[in-house]
């Protein structure tokens, strides 16, 4: 198995959670990234206090303000990560930021529809156009034939909650505007995999497990999954993938899940 | 094969293409329905001539004016039909109004892609909610256990370029923004499907195929199916249906096609 070696990566949603997780995990490999951007919405706010004592300690992570569903946000964002990396590229986007309403069908409106569709599944697509221009100036860069994520890849964290197939949790909790949101999120990441992959960039769709995060937990249940196994298991995945598996969905242990 | 039988049917975006096939199908059967309401979102327009005309012709054609991506619109039509049907159910929800942007990915916006799945995918959710008591009094009357179209259903016209599996078509129309929507049509449809089962009630996303259609149509393509062809099938898929195909995805022939 290679390993996971990326000169930067982005994380969106990066202040706590997995996006935290994956931030802590980067930090602690053999070789760890050059620069670790975090993105977060509010990185002055109480939620972001984890993420800035991080990057207080690490200057290789650069704290982003981002705001995923606000295309002059993403537009921001991407100058300044472009700034950092002066002339090279970004290797890796992992599309994490995302949000979760507790409804039933019924109870589901047209304002929540469109705001967890927003976050979920169109912030994603703009960011990956935004930073197209840098994921393909790390493709061109790296010597390396084939995809993988080591040279340039958008990881949308998606959710076997949207499988279509499975409609895992069903029972516990309906939220058809996340599992619409994520349905679509997997479209999304098929339709990238066939555009970007002249471009030398891989893209997957990846489960990472019902997970103990403020999102995860729910009354009465505690979710099978820490963020540690989680975040673990996810870059254990990514170092694995070739163009095999861009367009795949998998889950956080490389587990093929059915749309 | 039993008939397809039903007393009351709505078809949304009903003025033209495949919704107003389906109401001049309707018109045709052996026993044509007491009621069918024609949603229109402009019936005074231009676009809804034929549709007028047809009303003229055949008093059993309601025509309600309707904007599926617009609550208070839904609202007001949902009590239009209600008052129509007196003390009776709606057999058939048809949700078939639909829009289609063609974009590839790079051209996609924030705009298109809230358009697009507010009228695609949160008005079939939106109908639903609003039909549903409806749709329940024609279940609760009906002499028949289990669940068929002539008994209580929501109809989800779909696309297979909503398949995730098959991206049908990606090479002549990327249309991201739409994929995205149907993908999750199909989510919703299964989610209506585990919903609405107790009711009495039949949910289904159907690919009413590639169709002559303003929105079939496309610079130096001639789609395959024509829209009496795609409505007969439809129809005729329909008539089938019971407990066991409901939360499927099937074409107008009746095959399933994969999430």
């Amino acid at each position: 198995m290679a390993e996971l070696s990326v000169r930067s990566v982005l994380v969106t949603g990066a202040n706590r959670g997995i996006g935290l997780g994956l931030v802590q995990h980067f930090l602690r490999m053999p070789k760890p990234p050059q620069w670790i951007f975090a993105g977060c919405r509010d990185p002055k706010g109480q939620k972001a206090q984890e993420l800035q004592n991080l990057a207080y300690k690490h200057p290789n992570i650069i704290i982003i303000p981002l705001e995923v569903a606000n295309p002059a946000s993403i537009k921001a964002a991407a100058a300044k990560v472009g700034e950092h990396l002066g002339g090279s590229g970004l290797n890796l986007l992992i599309n994490n930021a995302a949000i979760l309403k507790v409804t039933t069908l019924e109870t589901e409106t047209l304002e929540d529809m469109s705001e967890v569709y927003t976050t979920n599944t169109i912030g994603p697509l703009l960011m990956a156009q935004a930073f197209l221009p840098l994921l393909k100036k790390a493709a061109q860069g790296s010597p390396s034939s084939g995809l993988s994520c080591s040279k340039a890849a958008i990881v949308n964290i998606s959710s076997s909650g949207g499988s279509i197939t499975s409609l895992y949790t069903w029972e516990i909790c309906q939220a058809t505007s996340y599992r619409c949101s994520k349905a679509a999120l997997n479209m999304l990441s098929k339709c990238q995999s066939l555009a970007y992959k002249e471009h030398g960039i891989l893209c997957v769709a990846l489960h990472p497990g019902w997970v103990q995060t403020d999102m995860g937990n729910s009354p009465g249940q505690v979710p099978p999954v820490t963020v540690d196994e989680s975040v673990q298991g996810i870059l254990k995945v990514l170092s694995t993938l070739s163009e095999k598996e861009t367009g795949a969905f998998l889950d956080w242990e490389g587990k093929v899940i059915p749309w």
